[in-house]
């Protein structure tokens, strides 16, 4: 079940390295990418820094709405994920090409996509010269959720399913998920 | 045993959202902290970014030599990770503190933190909006470095015992290792 994430824990979404989806819509079209290159940026306000390519399809709908939802999508998400980093929005519809369903976002016109671990909607700090120097992008997270089963009290759990575990991009299509939970003695 | 990682190559060193220790020195002092927020930036040339909070005495030392060292820690040396992000070099010699072996960088002052699974030797590009504004810096990878057991021929390879693989922070000392590799089919 989706639960709401307190602002205050939003960065814990993306602190372990997961690659993450960001979807993106103008209000007419919609998208969705794979993006390993991801950080948190600040505590708070919650902020996150991202890269979105200059020849992406979603890197339109980001510019034209100043805004995107990222996702950490799951292991059992795998064959979703390497198709929608593979494909351009361009050519296909990546909604129906993948069977990929949404919910609607509460603070932001992209879409929540289905079956993921959790979701930050983001707003974009106008920063023109890293968008076009570095496609970085900066954004302020305005809303943020979870999977109650995979972080709940604001912190991921470790007793979940293997499927149920995050995806962290090696490169052509090689990923480690995350593994066991250690901590310090 | 350390080999020489092409440059081609130096993104997927991070590409899987490893915490980092970022080591510094001005010639004079150095310091070493650890970082969970960084992310590649760029293929060609290899470009990264990461946040250096202001308040840290590695900061100063960043600033004051223009370069830096990322280096991926293993789940052996988790003490010591939790250690130096939890200490300042201010107060402490964080090498004697915990212990820490060092190598020679090759391009940066910087030392190579001993132990580790790989090791990005890392150029500023000069910031100052995103420095002053976010703590966020950008910098180019001059030399790259890998533990020949963990990453060879250019992939992170899973053969490696737990204590080889890489800590991904979840906040408040509690990490996730690197698990198992997962392929699209």
């Amino acid at each position: 079940m989706r639960i709401p994430v307190d602002l205050s824990h939003a960065s814990r979404l993306l602190n372990h390295g997961p690659t993450v989806l960001v979807s993106s819509s103008d209000g007419t079209h919609r998208d969705v990418m794979a993006a390993a290159w991801n950080m948190p940026l600040d505590f708070s306000p919650p902020k996150v820094a991202v890269v979105i390519d200059r020849n992406t399809h979603t890197r339109l709908l980001v510019e034209a709405s100043g805004s995107f939802v990222l996702a950490v999508p799951s292991a059992e998400q795998l064959e979703m994920v390497v198709g929608v980093g593979n494909s351009s929005g361009r050519d296909v519809d990546k909604f129906v090409r993948f069977g990929i369903g949404t919910e609607p976002a509460s603070q932001v016109p992209a879409p929540l996509i289905s079956g993921c671990l959790a979701w930050l909607e983001c707003r974009v700090y106008p920063e023109p010269h890293n968008e076009t120097t570095y496609d970085l992008f900066l954004a302020e997270v305005v809303a943020a959720w979870a999977d109650g089963e995979a972080f709940r009290g604001g912190h991921w759990q470790d007793d979940v399913p293997p499927g149920r575990r995050a995806l962290h991009h090696l490169g052509g299509g090689n990923f480690f998920t995350s593994g066991g939970l250690v901590r310090a003695p």
